[in-house]
């Protein structure tokens, strides 16, 4: 038995991070959820002072616990936590390191940082960085830590988060954490199966519900007395009691997920007050440590000598650029982001400089951002330019003799007055230096060039690793750049380029020399990297559908995870695996999530597209064995099916029904009460919804849709996996024989989730998600939870939208207000005026925003707006309409018309309109007409704005001819008020449908 | 630098217990005070499945806190824990080579293992076992646990608690905590000083009682329904949180005295359910370890092939006996006990045995009992022995013939019924058996002896190593046994005999072979033993005085701390050793309570008796350098004091009298308030027992010492060495500027402590002893906690004896009734009739047994009771006076006399004394020596034994005379009750001191 024992995996690591100079300390001595919580990662973190230390940690993660019947899942495990700050040269490397360490190598298994941002929004930390795999299986949590405590990190700290029975497993090769063995003669299981059955009884059926809330309450209390008297050690243990607690209360299933984010909210508070007593405190103490860093490591990126060549001046001389930028894994989407960025702004950013190049062609792998640039070279050798002085009425005075301002400007330019010319710029004059200017050198620019683009680089989320000034998606190693053959210098982001590349990671040596931009891409053949995204596509498809046919199956379209599997490896090797069938008997959707979102694998199909029990999984690079590799992912998977299943056999023991019950221990909202009453709201409520909205749904279903929509919320499987509320939701009725119409709306009341998404497909569905949406708006609302500024803990605004994305596919003609109160009737918090305007003016705003997002003129929707507010159904079709309708000549005449006429016509007090005053023919013609277009328009919808216009533009000639002839303001007061009556009259034709002030018309 | 950084010594560590077998497991992940309170600990040493496991345990401690201080304690450190079970062959052996793993040797360094016997009583835990010292400083806890969770262990588990911040300190040779390198860039101190002073300021300072007080009842409601449940993993965590809190109270000074005893129990109580629910819980699961312990050591001790000399028989063939029993370290009263018991056991025991000897010599160490007989060989080769048989009226019937019992008998001893003799035994007539006996070979012998006389040996406390069945006061490890040179097979307690001796602890090679019981004492002397304790003592007298000659001082006489300091040790090693001025400081009460009672050193004197600042330590065996040792034994000396020293300034940063408010805190008893409230009754009771006492004392200064008597309970320095309470409240109130008299009077109400201690000098604190005393019986009496059965948890027999002894020493007559009635009135539970009676039966039943024990006649004592119970103040003299008188024969004649008349005379209903009908001489005589009797007697107190025997004893003849010369009984009922009255009246005399029936007489 070679493989390391438990034990021995710990004390490796312990002697190995020893010998990088780390403080090797003991686990923290109070419940936490992981390592980070622990004082010396927490605290440690913050400040200017060095820190790197080693820890195993104990972690209770309540809700995660499995009662010992899943193979790699308890509630009670541990973690070997490490902690460098400020990070080495290369903290992936050496990280690989300690693995080898261990006796896992690189060589054999796919090993991959894999995206995952962590974030602990209890401790108001957060950090970028990966999940490691090995072979498919997460073993270790790799973190640029940012903030801690809501405070950036400065310098930022490289957390390394081992999960040790994951790797022990690995190692051993045992199938369950209950075989590992701790050490020659006793297992995990020994140790820890029997206090893990009992914990979880504990912690799921036991704890005293009331007493765990008082026990937050008094910690909480504690914590912010002790924080208050900056003690910072023992107020931090009491936070770290409050979330102990709170784990616990959610593993009771107490906490619902509103007051989830209440109770965050509250010990973020005091993780926050924690870290500022700590760094003020450390700052008192005069950051005692400062001085106790291991030397730093020799950086292994030498900057090379700048040495400009001779002939870089000569414009005939032409070199291919490569330039390659060496990273730390990317993101799949940042790779994405890179290569267009890059593709855009290359040619402006070298021609700019004077370049002269060829093709350009940008590529990238998760490790590197190619550009390769042909026959670039400097445009000319010289060049004129030309530079904007001071005015002309200002370098010349009224003699024409130049002044000050004159001469100094042409002595900074090194010309003498006579040589400044005046020239014209925006209408005016302005004098001018015109001057011949020599190339610099090729190098120089390319160098300068290459910094621009690189820094010019944005990404969704940027990370800072040396210090908070420089950031990028994530570090940069190393640069290489050549002119053909010449080395080009540059910095970017603190690394000075050199011709070296990496190999992919794990091959020896890392370092490779590059001798010229040609001959680089054969490199990267020979080391087994891909640069071209469409080739790695190709090859993907290509052999997984390969590997699919032979196994009888087919893929699925699965866009997003082909784009993110592509840019996840350098070197696709697409392998199937297969898994148990006994597997099949958890819901598609359950595996299928678990395949796709965690761990990337193309699911197979058969013909008539039910699943299969095989999968294809990219693998990263090229290895001479690949059954090892197999194996491990299919062990992993096997690990995650059985967690699925356990929560879905649990689920199915009980029909849905039986699981609104135990919405009552879910919060809904604070001072709203729980998800149950939020569920007899919605029985109560969606009827007449349904009736407002002119739904044809069957009254009886749909009130027993609404009473089961949030029952998979308290189902083990969704609370596991929340991406499948709804989807098992439909599931779970279903299987407890409820009818098609019910299982469906449960599942289709949380469309759309964003803009874009599909609508309910059913009237059932529909009027359940208008329902649900509307309750918690007015709930929220009623109880002061609006959204402020960026913060919507309660995704209202995603709420508002779905709402008003379903009134504006339907078209309805439904008032907001008429809505509001229907819901208001039923939350226990009264909706004061003032809180129903409120919404009344969030739920506009959301359609405002909509609206100019799908390229509405901001104008137009405010002159629909301000008429069509209170139907948000209609908005869209009559601003579409109103849009096309001012594109045409004849109805923008008729509005500056009927805009004139609001212009004049009194806005307050109708004014009479007296036929028998309007006696000129031009008022004739223009009630005449206006009499007709009435009569028709009274007729239309108010979203008929085609109708409107056609029944209105024969106005336009009457009205022109009206203010031609008459003059409004007549002596008679008779006809002036009649003459007035009538504008307003016109005035207010279209104001069914929009407000005419605002219509906006083409400048004179 | 070469010593190793703290992380490495718990990496030794682990990887030394790692090759041991044991699981390295990682420390548990909830506040605990020790690494016992682990479930690897404290639940895996119940039943019968082997566990040995290493691992580092975070300590926390609140009370023990510092502020960062102290130079050597926190309230959190580490503790590094081992549990063998079952232990190996030679545990402390194993340890010691753990300490050489970590550069500790004992050739260089004075390790001893000191007698301490642990217990936790909040987890009903407890051991016996040893503290480790290194050169005086207390290392580790070694210990043979007995009981976990109130269960017997079986088998026995040892366990050893290694203090690694102390051996850090002593490896590193730094002087503090804070100074120990954890690595080679980061201290202790940079980690654990700042957050240490904090933790100390939350948990003396901060923590809310309130708050704490609720987390407790929570705590232990939720542990009872979780136990209940026999979940024992939550259950026990339930528990230490319990613990914790417990512990934070403590520190807050919330915990009375008594109230602990009932937290204490409450905690017992929860961990004993945990207990039961593992140990069953195991039985279910079918004890799954059983067969996972490593292969057994081999037991170094081979017994010897048992090889019976020819010549054993020969009486002419004599040789020396010599047994040593080799143990580890004995507690020194063990020593002393052993010696005492086979010096007188042996003789009787080798003579039963048929064995002749010379000289009996017992000789012992800590780790050896040594037998030494000279010229042992067997008596006779053969002799004769008689048995009793049956009566011998059972044995013949009527006509002499044997009966079938006699043949039986007969047949039995091998005998015809011939042969059987008839003998007399206590005055009945036995068949007897004679018979010729032959000797058994004289090792068979010696060998059983051997057995006999160790396992009759019995220690104040014994425990069990092996098996429960096999007990002794420390295990015994080798057995030598010789008879001249030959081997003597025995086996004591599992070990079987051999021919080796053992070195002292740490020398090589471990065994020696002896080749003769007389090469044993050379052998002893030249490994450095001194096997008498006489000559032990001497060398220690001798040169420890010639040591504090030198040094200037002289030592005090301590004759206990001496005895146990000679049993300490195998080769006593006398060394000088001072300490810095600065510590004079400190009150030589608590320097002198540290150097004796926790380091056993003697301290050193002037001829004025002042301390001087030097100490003699003794150190065990003898060693190349005494520097590095007293170098040592001084610093850990310098750490204690410091520890005092803290406390003390503390102190005096307030008058005593501000301590009072504190004592709020501390409850008494329960339901009988705090402290203070005890404070304020003895401030308005000591007055009125001083003046009911006759006791002379200021009211004003009684009053004030009685407000300040328990202040110093409230102090740091008595908080933390109990044994200084009253003596450092003296000093502080001297400090304070009180009164002398009120000074001395806090430091004599604690006196008596025990039966032979000193009394009160003062009056005033006489007065407040009693008072306290009175008023802790009293109100724990109304309260109903009198002591039941062994149980006195709140020390009232001690309070009751020193209540008594005063009054006794007074000769006080007051009345006990009117004491009780004094207190009654104050404390705030009524105290019943019932419950008024109860304490006086307490009372007088404790003065009956301190009474008897003083060897006064039990009838005597019983006479005198019967009268004076009230007034016990005068009941020792009544009855040592009387037993005085009782030895004369006048005295035992009037006795005699009277006790007649008390026989005769009625009891109840005084009978007429008519002179005028008394005609008769006899009658006269009798009436005139009584009328001169009574009218002496009626002076006298009841304590006059003396006086009352000179007045009455002219009675004698007159009695005599008159139970010869009249009847009693006359037929004139006038003459029959005069006589009568009069009797009465005589038998009456003496019960003013004792009663008369029940006075012993001689028998006739």
């Amino acid at each position: 038995m070679t493989a390391l024992t438990f034990q021995e995996i710990i004390m490796r690591l312990d002697a190995f991070w020893a010998a990088q100079g780390c403080l090797v300390m003991q686990p923290y001595d109070t419940e936490v959820g992981a390592g980070t919580a622990a004082p010396s990662t927490f605290l440690r973190v913050l400040g200017p002072e060095p820190w790197s230390v080693a820890y195993p940690q104990s972690s209770r993660r309540p809700a995660d616990g499995r009662y010992a019947e899943n193979p790699n899942r308890f509630q009670h495990y541990f973690q070997y936590q490490v902690i460098l700050k400020p990070g080495p040269a290369d903290p992936p490397g050496l990280y690989l390191q300690s693995l080898a360490a261990l006796g896992v190598s690189d060589r054999d298994h796919d090993i991959r940082f894999v995206e995952d941002n962590w974030e602990s929004p209890s401790l108001g930390s957060w950090g970028l960085g990966w999940e490691v795999w090995l072979d498919g299986l997460e073993i270790t949590q790799f973190t640029y830590f940012q903030q801690s405590g809501g405070f950036d990190l400065n310098p930022p700290a490289v957390e390394i988060t081992y999960g040790l029975e994951r790797i022990a497993m690995y190692l051993q090769d045992v199938q369950a954490m209950t075989q590992i063995r701790w050490n020659d003669r006793i297992t995990y299981g020994d140790i820890y199966r029997q206090p893990e059955i009992e914990h979880c009884t504990y912690n799921f059926e036991l704890a005293d519900i009331q007493t765990l809330h008082i026990l937050f309450d008094l910690y909480e209390g504690e914590a912010r007395r002790t924080l208050d008297a900056d003690m910072v050690g023992p107020g931090l243990d009491l936070v770290l009691k409050c979330s102990h607690v709170f784990n616990l209360l959610d593993a009771r299933g107490a906490v619902g997920v509103t007051q989830r984010a209440a109770y965050l909210g509250r010990m973020r508070g005091l993780s926050r007050k924690a870290a500022t007593a700590y760094v003020a405190q450390r700052e008192r103490l005069g950051f005692p440590l400062l001085n106790s860093a291991p030397p730093a490591a020799v950086s292994t990126v030498a900057p090379l000598d700048a040495s400009v060549s001779d002939t870089s001046l000569d414009p005939a001389r032409r070199a291919d650029l490569l330039v390659e930028v060496g990273v730390e894994e990317l993101p799949a989407d940042d790779v994405t982001t890179a290569i267009s960025q890059l593709r855009e702004r290359a040619p402006a950013v070298l021609a700019d400089a004077g370049l002269a190049f060829d093709d350009i062609l940008v590529q990238a792998t998760p490790r590197r951002i190619v550009l390769s640039v042909a026959n670039v070279g400097v445009r000319d050798t010289v060049r004129d330019e030309t530079v904007k002085g001071p005015p002309a009425t200002a370098a010349f005075d009224k003699e024409g003799k130049p002044t000050r301002a004159a001469e100094g400007f042409a002595r900074t330019h090194g010309l003498s007055v006579d040589q400044l010319t005046v020239q014209e710029s925006a209408g005016r004059s302005y004098v001018m230096a015109c001057k011949r200017v020599e190339s610099r050198p090729v190098l120089d620019l390319l160098g300068e060039c290459i910094a621009r683009l690189v820094h010019g680089l944005r990404f969704g989320r940027s990370m800072y690793w040396e210090t908070p000034e420089v950031t990028f998606s994530r570090p940069i190693r190393w640069l290489l750049a050549l002119w053909g053959s010449e080395h080009v210098p540059a910095t970017v982001s603190g690394v000075s380029s050199g011709t070296i590349t990496r190999m992919p990671r794990g091959a020896e040596p890392r370092d490779i020399a590059v001798a010229s931009a040609a001959a680089y891409p054969g490199i990267m053949d020979d080391i087994g990297v891909v640069l071209s995204v469409d080739e790695r596509r190709r090859r993907i498809l290509d052999e997984s559908r390969a590997l699919a046919e032979a196994a009888g199956g087919r893929l699925d379209d699965d866009h997003d995870l082909l784009e993110e599997v592509v840019n996840l490896v350098e070197w696709p090797t697409p392998l199937l695996g297969s898994f148990d069938l006994a597997a099949l008997a958890a819901p598609p959707e359950a595996l299928v999530t678990v395949m796709k979102k965690h761990q990337r694998y193309f699911p197979l199909y058969s013909g008539d597209g039910t699943l299969l029990p095989k999968f294809v999984a990219v693998a990263n690079g090229r290895r001479e064995r690949h059954d090892l590799i197999v194996h491990g992912n299919e062990e992993v998977l096997r690990a995650r099916f059985a967690d699925a299943l356990f929560f879905y056999r649990q689920d199915l023991q009980k029909p849905l029904a039986d699981f609104v019950p135990a919405l009552a221990q879910l919060t809904f909202l604070e001072r709203l009460g729980s998800l149950q009453d939020k569920t007899a709201r919605l029985e109560a409520l969606a009827p007449a919804v349904a009736d407002v909205l002119g739904l044809d749904a069957d009254p009886a279903l749909l009130i027993r849709a609404a009473r089961l929509s949030k029952a998979d919320l308290a189902t083990g499987l969704v609370r596991e996996l929340t991406e499948l509320q709804g989807a098992m939701g439909r599931a779970y009725a279903t299987a407890a024989g409820e009818d098609p119409a019910v299982a469906s709306a449960i599942a289709e009341h949380y469309l759309p989730r964003f803009a874009g998404d599909a609508l309910p497909a059913t009237t059932t569905g529909t009027a359940l998600s208008v329902t649900d949406r509307l309750d918690t708006l007015v709930a929220a609302f009623a109880a002061g939870l609006e959204p402020t500024g960026s913060s919507d803990p309660y995704g209202l605004r995603r709420s508002a939208l779905g709402l008003l994305l379903i009134l504006v596919e339907h078209g309805s003609t439904v008032s907001l207000t008429q809505l509001i109160d229907l819901a208001a009737a039923l939350v226990p918090i009264p909706l004061t005026d003032e809180r129903h305007a409120a919404l009344t003016t969030f739920l506009v705003q959301r359609l405002r925003i909509w609206l100019v997002e799908q390229g509405r003129m901001k104008e137009v929707v405010e002159a629909v707006l301000a008429i069509q507010g209170d139907q948000p159904g209609l908005v869209a079709a009559t601003a579409a309409k109103l849009e096309t309708a001012l594109s045409s000549a004849d109805f923008q005449r008729l509005m500056a018309g009927v805009k004139r006429a609001d212009r004049i016509a009194p806005r307050d007090g109708a004014l009479p309109l007296d036929s028998a005053v309007l006696t000129d023919p031009a008022d004739r013609a223009l009630l005449d007409a206006y009499e007709a277009a009435a009569a028709r328009v009274a007729a239309l919808r108010p979203d008929d704005v085609d109708g409107l216009v056609a029944a209105t533009l024969p106005l336009a000639d009457p009205i022109d001819r009206f203010f031609t002839d008459v003059l409004v303001m007549a002596d008679d007061p008779a006809l002036r008020a009649s003459r007035l009556g009538l504008l307003q009259r016109i005035r207010d034709l279209p104001r069914r449908s929009f407000e005419v002030a605002q219509v906006p018309l083409p400048r004179a």
